[in-house]
């Protein structure tokens, strides 16, 4: 049997096989009742979900495991939280190959591995052939905050400093390209990663850290904005300060596309303390993760609750949320 | 506009208006960060996810948002945790009406406030149309559980008893009936409702409830089987016993199908310790989850791993897990 079949959907025999042999190797499924028990320190904790749809599922650098494994890493990180519990559920196609689902469960496995978290608790659903495409995968994670990070829009203030964490457009170009059958020498890697080790040691290095997002679907745009509006004030951006991969910027003029639109990862967005900016951007750089990592632009009065961006040539324009979808299913 | 695009997927303008308009009246979205932030006393946690992908969506006495809500609500607190946050992920088609995924936000909404639980964090996706199949539904759900409480099959002993909480199969007989166009004066409701009530009325009456779990796919069959198995001891039920409604028999004389196998969203087993039997029997039935609750069997030292059904005329049975899936895409 190399196809997964309704069965394996169905709660009895079939599925049982399916989570011994693949699931319980690669997770910390522990007692395998439907919750798992873990135990905390009280506190507050961090709870968020994806679900990753990413077409295709497998790409240069990553794959929809590694995906869904990092992209709710983030979605704690970013928060200031320390990641610990993952959980994965699975809705797949009938007919999907089983070795297919072995490689992205081995993918997960390994990406939660590096980034220091367990996935603890999973569910398995399988839909007719034509009632899904291939597999789409869900997980939540929760972590767990020190009493001392507050970040959050809200905190913007006037001359703080935005920094990213490395260069834009790389997860969506890549998956751009791999569907429109582009192929770079050297290849363009997603930048699917884990950032929870990078935000550690900017948390160490500063308390003030304002904002922090990671600027997936809608890119680094669409975060801007949420900070500009959230916060009232004026996010100005410079165009020559931003790190874009020669490919990236190929591939956007090939294809008209605008690279702060598109999605990213494994980089994040910080609005910081001006006081701070040069010992973060020093931390971040030392980083495997952070090794491009530059001061992008900084908070204004006015225009209230508006992103500019500060063209090469001195020009001006405002950037505002995506408003259509350029990219569907890039994660 | 009153259909799902694309774009209400991609992160910026229209997913933020789609949020907007249609999650942040129903949920406790707070201040819509990608996790969210609760304060949490020590203790133990409980950690759980389970997708759906029910068809039809809409049901007699349900939908698929009901079934969300309850079955995480229930994964938590057959744990003997009390439930108190979800996530909600949905993956929607593209040119699903929106008027059907509010009224599907509305029952989640419903059931949370029922079940006294807050959704707190989310997730929207659209894949293109015929790539899925209306909408599918993750939630994750995070409860506590205090430290006196340990729920496990390895606690099972002989002579224990086994208790059903309500009437079996009629989830899964409303799905397959309005499948199949069938309709019953009065009509078969689902038994989709949240458990948790229920069971802190039994943790309070009895601290020797060994073994506690919901038997949704696969019936009560695949989960007395899971814990003989777990336990090393044999289950054995008497068929007289179980209390099945009259729609119930007769859908499953017509369609040839066994009430042991057919899914529940709504009723819980329980083994649990002789003595305190009829008194937990006596609290269930009080409350209005627990109305049709019966002692159904007991445990026996052999077979080994085994369930035995007893039936009417006095002959004996084998049960196994579900080995096909008799009713695929219940939940």
């Amino acid at each position: 049997m190399d196809r997964i079949l309704l069965g394996h959907g169905g709660g009895g025999k079939l599925m049982h096989e399916l989570i011994e042999k693949h699931f319980v190797p690669a997770f910390d499924l522990g007692q395998m009742t439907d919750s798992a028990i873990l135990n905390v320190a009280p506190g507050k904790l961090a709870f968020t979900t994806d679900s990753f749809v990413v077409s295709p599922l497998f790409f240069e650098g990553g794959d929809i495991g590694t995906l869904a494994v990092n992209g709710t890493v983030n979605d704690l990180s970013v928060c200031g939280a320390k990641p610990l519990y993952l959980s994965a559920a699975f809705i797949i196609e009938e007919g999907f190959l089983i070795s297919d689902l072995s490689k992205i469960v081995e993918s997960m496995s390994k990406a939660a591995s590096l980034a220091g978290v367990k996935i603890v608790t999973g569910d398995t659903k399988v839909v007719e052939k034509g009632k899904a495409d291939g597999v789409f995968i869900n997980t939540a994670g929760v972590g767990f905050l020190s009493e001392d990070v507050e970040i959050s829009p809200l905190k913007i203030k006037i001359s703080d400093v935005v920094i990213v964490s490395g260069e834009i457009g790389n997860h969506g170009a890549c998956i751009m390209a791999g569907r429109n059958g582009l192929s770079f020498t050297p290849p363009l890697l997603t930048d699917s990663r884990p950032l929870n080790a990078l935000v550690k040691e900017m948390l160490a290095c500063s308390k003030n850290i304002h904002f922090m997002r990671d600027p997936t679907r809608g890119g680094i745009a669409t975060t801007l904005k949420e900070g500009a509006v959230a916060s009232g004030k004026c996010i100005m951006i410079k165009e020559h300060l931003l790190p874009i991969a020669d490919q990236v910027k190929g591939l956007c003029d090939l294809l008209g596309l605008d690279p702060l639109y598109i999605a990213n990862e494994g980089i994040l967005i910080a609005i910081v303390d001006k006081q701070d900016a040069d010992k973060l951007l020093e931390v971040m750089r030392k980083h495997p993760h952070g090794r491009n990592s530059a001061i992008i632009g900084e908070v204004l009065t006015a225009p209230e609750g508006m992103v500019i961006v500060e063209t090469a040539l001195g020009g001006k324009r405002i950037v505002e949320m995506l408003t259509h979808d350029q990219l569907p299913r890039i994660c």
